[in-house]
């Protein structure tokens, strides 16, 4: 006989389900109640990963569970929200009791690094997908925003970029992948901390799902401005590095998607203070450009001439 | 080229992004932002729809995008909340603009009747497939549970029962399906306004989607009491009660699926009051039995004896 859904919630998500102070009902009714914080915002996001489309049908259904949380988190960040409330849909063809104990052990592994109670979902049977929708806490004050961004502000990213695009063309192709780029794609560590600390400080943020010139694409669209981006500045590894020599082509970290670093503006003030913020919280802050008047995204070479980019970043309908 | 996310928005689903004085962000960010009330709890439910299993393939996407909401907004009657925002997840194998003008349609119809604003979701490419988030508020005071029901409190239920679960089972067998039973698989109507009538007065609460005994059950178990039901008493229309007479079985109204009606429990003393909120709301409201000591949930048949159940209500995995 097949698991119920209230059986699969207590064996697998159970350690999930411990009640924050400020959830008066979690799972177990129609609705979960929620009391939040008079003096926050309620930052709500929701993202949908289907198999086939977003990871390969056979990926590991640890990291499915980790990555469906990830980019939700991710959004949470990119606003600087504190995470409190995560819902999951989960839609599976079978119930695989050895798959749904690695896919919660992953989803595991981020709910608790932050402090998530799960409050509810549904449980469905057919094609393989997993919807999340995610809660955070932010300071009206203080949230971060694609709009606000201004001219003579420097545009910065946390991290790599690339390395996920990278993973998933050699994946395609077949051929041998690195650890860090398999874990850049599988297991994105979405940067709450470093959205926290960036909290009154960045003018604008947004986090990088879709590929870079399609997402600060979106702040300088949301801002009223342009962003001048230095193509030598962009912050890649290795094997990212070597892909842009041979091919000649800065695609893979303009145009990549699944990166869930952070993007942001800042005054020129504030570069001190971001240095602390980035050993703080141990994640590397590169600034790559500055915001100008005008509109979109311009690249400049090393020639400092602007690079004609001939395929758009990942747009949604995804 | 095929639409972008944001256009499928801005095209179908503009009228029901408007903002509400408790939104500081709709759609446009990486998350919403809400601010909500300070003086009610936020209720929270989600609910997948699945094709082939929640509805046929070839469904009317009007239907398809009517009941997708109707389910979530009746899990938010069943706690007496007042709704207020929703979340679209939509998963489509391609872009078909007839499609999204159909299903748009259903699911405006009833976010407009309860002035939900659309605050988010995803639109990805895969088998079809629906997740919807909902929020509502609700007064702390008065919230409706499945806790709650006492020895001798009465058992209620709206509407009718039966039907929807009966024009599965004739579509099933390929038999003509008349408008009634048609309607209330396809169109549920959610019984919001009962729901906020009921609050403060009702002692337990629970919409019924998995069917009477199964839903009743968690009443009972989550009130720790029994419920005697007298099956003369169960509210049904002329169709499934011919059914049960040519069949000599209750299964229909007692197990069978997706009635979306509210099933709740009542101190005697306030029978009076509750033919006014039938009469305020248009939803008729019938007494099928009453709160005994015990568990689980007895069905007492003409001759005052308890019916043996052989197939119990559905469960989800579902």
């Amino acid at each position: 006989m097949p698991l119920n859904e209230f059986d699969i919630i207590q064996r697998y998500f159970s350690d999930l389900t411990d009640s924050r102070s400020d959830t008066l009902q979690g799972i177990g009714d129609d609705c979960a109640l929620l009391q939040p914080r008079q003096d926050q915002l309620l930052a709500v996001s929701t993202d949908t990963l289907v198999a086939g489309r977003h990871f390969f049908p056979n990926a590991s259904p640890q990291c499915i569970g980790f990555k469906s949380l990830a980019v939700n988190l991710s959004d949470l960040a990119a606003m600087g929200a504190e995470p409190a409330w995560v819902s999951l849909a989960l839609t599976l063809p079978e119930v695989d009791e050895n798959w749904l104990q690695q896919f919660s052990l992953g989803f595991s592994e981020l709910a608790k690094q932050y402090k998530l109670q799960l409050i509810g979902g549904d449980l469905t049977q057919g094609p393989l997908s997993i919807t999340v929708t995610i809660h955070g806490y932010v300071d009206p004050k203080k949230v971060l925003k694609r709009q606000g961004a201004r001219v003579g502000d420097l545009v910065c990213v946390s991290g790599k970029l690339g390395n996920a695009a990278l993973a998933l063309q050699y994946l395609n192709d077949s051929r041998p992948v690195d650890q860090v780029l398999l874990d850049a794609l599988q297991k994105p560590q979405p940067r709450i901390a470093l959205g926290l600390e960036l909290r009154g400080v960045a003018t604008s943020c947004i986090d990088l799902s879709d590929g870079l010139i399609s997402d600060l694409g979106h702040i300088c669209g949301a801002s009223g401005c342009m962003a001048v981006i230095d193509l030598l500045k962009l912050p890649c590894d290795d094997e990212v590095s070597r892909q842009i020599d041979e091919t000649n082509s800065w695609l893979i970290p303009l145009t990549g998607g699944d990166d869930y670093e952070l993007c942001f503006t800042l005054n020129p003030d504030n570069l001190a203070i971001l240095s602390e913020f980035s050993t703080k919280t141990g994640v590397a802050v590169t600034v790559i450009g500055e915001i100008k008047a005008g509109s979109g995204v311009v690249c400049l070479d090393q020639d400092k001439k602007p690079l004609e980019i001939t395929s758009s970043g990942y747009m949604h309908f995804s």
